[in-house]
């Protein structure tokens, strides 16, 4: 059995990508909003779409907000992937004793994700129930992609961010060879130093596409010193390709943007 | 309808009463653990302690780990409930966009609990989405009783704590009087400086029984000014009541708790 973190240079490189894509379905905007709709779409989506792609991130809110009914259709949709993918459940967890392993529990055990985010801000023993299988990865919130990330994560304490006070939680947390970062793709002139202190650490770049994050940067500055693989999620960049009012393309679309994504980054890694 | 911290006020006038009793049940500890007679005990406890308890809390660790099965289970908890108590789905939500506007749909809407848990790391934006409805509340975690606690939040920031970082954010988006935050209760020495800036937020103070804290000094800090209410959550220290191993009580015992912490209760206040 390998480490998480092997896992994703391993499927990285046996396809020649670094794309994760987020399967981000809002039932309503889709022409027939049944949710059984819903999972057929994304069963399309993964099929013609899993030769290129190496990693998918599925967030769970997509889901949650169908109640039971959601989560059911998270339970088929992890077992469409097979052992050459990764699968992040993007769910930002974060609780302290019980409560962390029994969500371990549920995203490795009973989904059967590989690996799931989770927000730091509870601390290390919070984290720490997720770290305990070698096989399966936790990706722990650091520098988000969003405008509000500066109100906590940009605070500066003994001469550095929060931010990187997690950095130093998650490199404790990595004696497994299974922890990562979430990094935004929108904050690239932060990033080069950054790099440089989490060493070997895989990041998970949401923000390219949509909301502006820059791929060639992105992916050069996740290959520093070629430690920790940058994998770069796209979502809408992707699922509404080519389509007017960010309603999602067709699955001819959503293959030609896979394609599209897939050879900028061949270019550039 | 109301805003949600009068509503507080309100139940735990009527109750005469600042209980919150933690519905955290691992089915595996039952004599039957089956889900179904997870279920029926869970509606015992509800039905044995409603009258006394104005709130109760539910972590979905403990139903996420059995998947969509659980979750059914906490659509149809949340149906137990009447218009005198308040419910707190401790799901410890954090997400930016829509992300988090769909989680707020999923338990305001959806499983119409009152109120959630989030946490604060990814900032004000992340938050706000939980805020739009001043009948439905947000618990917004700020100085925890776990020991990793320390790690991010007790970092020191422009002369003041993460946690109370996390308080002036709180503050910002209390406009519509729905915003409270989660401060353990084992931390009684930083907690009076920390009340007399959170003025009129509620506290959820989980951490009393099984965790050591100081029913007494959690309740009286709780009270300054006699603005925001204070809340104390008990879980295993009413559900594990004269019971050996950690072991969940019967119905009589766990009534028989809610009576003793009430009466401790009702003297403190």
């Amino acid at each position: 059995m390998e480490n998480f973190n092997k896992k994703i240079k391993k499927v990285c490189k046996m396809k020649n990508n670094r794309l994760c894509l987020g399967l981000d379905i809002d039932n309503s905007k889709l022409k027939n909003n049944s949710l059984d709709y819903m999972q057929s779409f994304i069963f399309d989506i993964i099929d013609a779409t899993i030769d290129l792609c190496p990693i998918y991130k599925i967030n769970f809110a997509f889901y949650e907000k169908h109640g039971s009914r959601g989560y059911n259709m998270l339970e088929k949709i992890s077992e469409k992937f097979d052992q050459n993918t990764v699968t992040i459940a993007d769910a930002k967890r974060g609780d302290i004793g019980n409560s962390s392993k029994y969500y371990a529990e549920s995203i490795f055990e009973h989904f059967n994700f590989d690996s799931i985010t989770v927000s730091p801000y509870m601390g290390y023993d919070s984290i720490l129930p997720f770290t305990l299988r070698k096989d399966r990865g936790v990706f722990i919130l650091c520098l988000t992609s969003n405008s509000g990330s500066a109100d906590i994560q940009n605070l500066i304490s003994d001469n550095a961010y929060v931010y990187e006070h997690v950095v130093n939680i998650a490199l404790k947390l990595n004696s497994l060879n299974n922890v990562g970062l979430v990094v935004g793709a929108t904050k690239v002139d932060n990033l080069s130093l950054l790099k440089s202190k989490t060493d070997q650490l895989p990041w998970l770049m949401p923000g390219v596409g949509f909301q502006g994050g820059d791929l060639k940067k992105s992916l050069e500055i996740g290959e520093y010193n070629d430690k920790g693989t940058s994998i770069i999620n796209v979502s809408r960049g992707i699922l509404c390709f080519e389509s007017k009012n960010d309603n999602y393309g067709s699955i001819t679309s959503i293959r030609n943007a896979t394609e599209k994504f897939t050879s900028q980054i061949r270019e550039i890694v």
